[in-house]
């Protein structure tokens, strides 16, 4: 009998050894290009991520799929469900399938509107001007829609979209988890906007780059962030990519007039990086060796970032540290000071500079628009007026701009519709896993006060990094929580957390 | 009519695009890559450069070719020979032909066996045991001599080999180029032998890394290299590399012990970067945009790093600077004294640590054992011997252990058979130029001493830089210097400089 999973495993490990250049070139971009060959890499990641999608979409892959008995019915194909190699039929056959129901000139249409559309959303932000963005939106979401239709769906189009980002997941779940969520969050907002603000003076004070790089080197260090599988790099955007099998890179960025701003966003891409670190040797260079949804990814930063890195057990490690690096910010900071401040809740009309209450408001607003517009509930036009009326209704601020409400993402000139929600999910899930871990621990304030961070990677590790993508999101919920995912866990963390500091 | 060279030229850059992606994931491997990820890094690499290949050699081009009229005899096809099309046919009819010619089995062979070759060759020298590389190189050498007999020669097999680094040049061209040169060499060293050493002590004091970084680089930016088109990076080893039209990058090494190292090894880089930084639009993006040859590369390089960066005329230019910079070192040195230090002559067993007068002598002594082993005139396991006694005889000097000697370069072990002349070819060639700069510019010294760099630059921009490989190096010697590449220059050029640092 022919080895027919040896050769679409050799087929799919050039897919990823492309892919892997093509993040390689990314990175570059971000990090190292000079300013006039901009233009160029972007026709050498075309070309990469042109090979890769042949590669994988080629109809050898469909044949071997078919040899291997694989259908919409039984993805994993003739294999014992509980092997890897199921596993492995299952991802290949839902990436394949997605793949070649998208016709290549969608592809390529999109490719082509996105690209302009994103130039388009950039100059329509700096001029604060929707209405130059507007052409470009209403022809991306006419793609998108296009491309929900070609992909399929049962109940809804937005299924088909979110499935890119997170596989198996529905509309319906979302909204579901969502609608729990929203209340509780509007409810905990108001409670906290009646009561003193917090006093957080001392994070915004001069703290030099160079200081703050070697105090975060060190903290992500302790944490866990492997250098000889990874590198850690400043860019305008931080982000965390994977180049290879053992290359796990992470970027950062200091200001220096907000400590807050470098310290957490370096530890949040090293949750994301934890994880891709953390893969098995057994799925290591091969399609399992993934995040198995955004939101699973995001639960990981989000965890150490917030649950971990926000908490009071690690501040009671950390801030003697923080002192020796800023005698003269953080001398006279008392723990309890420093908690707080680090946690302060406020309004903002801009998403990545929420907090943890009202960041899933943020979300709400994004999913509620964007499932309008697929479903042509809403058209692209009403956008700006609906933004407005939903940002006032929800987080009780309206953007005085456009610059600063529904022009301040990126993400739908790119056409990423369905990504909003993973932001969110992160969060979810991350306050599911957390408790699972509180639980399994029993004593987890001890731990992380005296600095046992191996004890708390260790836990996800086992828990949750090592399989990649060999559990989907929702196996993974189940094993680790016991339960499918609901809005309780994080709705707990919050109140709790919250009610301490603000005293309610 | 179809217009077969559109898309021979649609193929190329294809061609070029992937070529240009493996050049990034080489430097970043040389420059930035996290220990553990360096075996995956081959893979990636490996398959890049074998689609690469693949698209160069595929059968299409050859169709395209020969309905282009290209042949052995006619090349540049059935173009007017004076177009920019019919170079363009030359260099892809020659890279075609070339490739073509060496069986898949071989190209695969010669992968397998450098790539151990190299391992054995590092752990050779460090273990100072020629016996331990002596296989390897018996193998490899095999394997070089395989190459040339497929790629085919009309004298020499040598010829065959040296035609991939230095294009149309001969074995017996390089012989009698390398005769004059070699008598003239010996008496030269000798001469300088006989007279008072000059005294370089103050390049061997305590200078801080990051005061020779921002010196070398305030140098380098007043040398012309355009941070918009490329960047500078440290690596163990320097080298620059071409990543796309408009990012061409250079790498440095700075020792705080010495000087020289540094500053000269940055100039070095800059000259072949200016060379790549200086095509002409026209044929940017296109196979022609290449250095023509590895000889005239490294003219450009020895240029700005000899002729010009070790000139008396630019110290008087650049001494201020550098005692600004390094005010206990240099303070009190003079400008004379510093011109005699930084051209110090002394014999050395280590090819790269040697001056502008022997280190023509140490490429004589490799060429002329290369030559033998290619010939089969002198076996692998002579070599150690041999290597003792062509050094007593040429340089005066003998290595005391096989690192020091027959081990002390890399090129053998990758199969790099025909290298090692280049770098000679680039000093003749670089005094050839560098004579005809002068006698066109007139006040050479006067340019240099007001520091007007860009008049030098824009020269060696006309006269040789904007042509890349659309000129022959023979083409481009006659043309900038009205005959064909002579001894003469280059002897002229060091017995004038020489015999006023000497004294003779």
């Amino acid at each position: 009998m022919q080895d027919f999973i040896g050769e679409l495993k050799k087929i799919t490990r050039e897919y990823q050894l492309l892919s892997e250049s093509s993040a390689i070139l990314s990175w570059d971009q971000e990090t190292c290009l000079p300013s006039n060959a901009q233009a160029e890499r972007g026709e050498q990641l075309a070309l990469l991520q042109s090979l890769a999608h042949k590669k994988l979409t080629s109809a050898k892959v469909g044949e071997l799929l078919a040899a291997c008995g694989c259908s919409d019915d039984a993805p994993w194909g003739d294999r014992d469900r509980s092997s890897i190699d199921a596993v492995f039929l299952r991802e290949l056959y839902r990436a394949y399938t997605r793949q070649i129901r998208i016709p290549s000139s969608l592809v390529e249409a999109f490719a082509r509107e996105t690209s302009a559309a994103q130039a388009a959303w950039a100059d329509a932000r700096e001029k604060n001007d929707f209405s130059h963005f507007k052409p470009h939106l209403e022809k991306v979401l006419s793609l998108v829609v296009e491309k929900a239709q070609a992909v399929g769906y049962e109940e809804h189009p937005y299924d088909a979209l979110l499935d890119e980002y997170e596989p198996w997941m529905t509309t319906s779940e979302v909204s579901r988890v969502f609608s729990g969520l929203e209340s509780s969050l509007r409810d905990l907002a108001s409670r906290i906007a009646e009561r003193p603000q917090v006093d957080d003076a001392f994070l915004h004070q001069s703290f030099s780059l160079e200081k703050q790089r070697e105090f975060a080197r060190s903290m992500v260090t302790d944490l866990g962030f492997d250098f000889r599988r990874g590198r850690i790099d400043e860019t305008a955007h931080p982000f965390t990519t994977t180049l290879g099998a053992r290359d796990v890179r992470i970027t950062g960025r200091f200001r220096e007039d907000f400590f807050s701003t470098g310290l957490f966003g370096l530890i949040h891409e090293t949750g994301h990086a934890l994880y891709e670190q953390g893969f098995d040797d057994e799925i290591l260079g091969n399609i399992l060796a993934t995040g198995t949804s955004l939101g699973i990814h995001e639960s990981q930063s989000r965890t150490w970032e917030n649950m971990l890195g926000r908490s009071r057990a690690f501040w009671e490690h950390a801030l003697p540290m923080a002192r020796e690096y800023f005698p003269s910010q953080f001398g006279d900071v008392r723990l309890d000071q420093f908690y707080r401040g680090i946690n302060k809740v406020s309004p903002t009309n801009i998403r990545i500079d929420a907090d943890e209450v009202t960041y899933g408001l943020h979300i709400i607003l994004r999913f509620r628009l964007e499932l309008a517009m697929v479903a042509g509930d809403m058209k692209v036009e009403d956008l700006p007026g609906a933004w407005r009326e939903v940002s006032r209704d929800l987080l009780g601020t309206e953007p005085q701009t456009s610059a600063e409400g529904e022009l301040q993402d990126i993400h739908w000139s790119m056409g990423a519709f369905g990504y909003f929600p993973t932001y969110a999910l992160g969060n979810l899930y991350g306050a599911q896993f957390w408790h699972a871990f509180e639980k399994a621990a029993g004593n987890t304030d001890t731990i992380i006060r005296n600095g046992n961070f191996a004890v708390v990677r260790n836990w996800f590790r086992n828990s949750i990094h090592r399989y990649g993508a060999s559990k989907t999101a929702g196996e993974l919920c189940r094993d680790v929580s016991g339960e499918a995912l609901k809005a309780d866990y994080l709705q707990g963390y919050l109140e709790n957390k919250y009610r301490g500091i603000y005293g309610f």
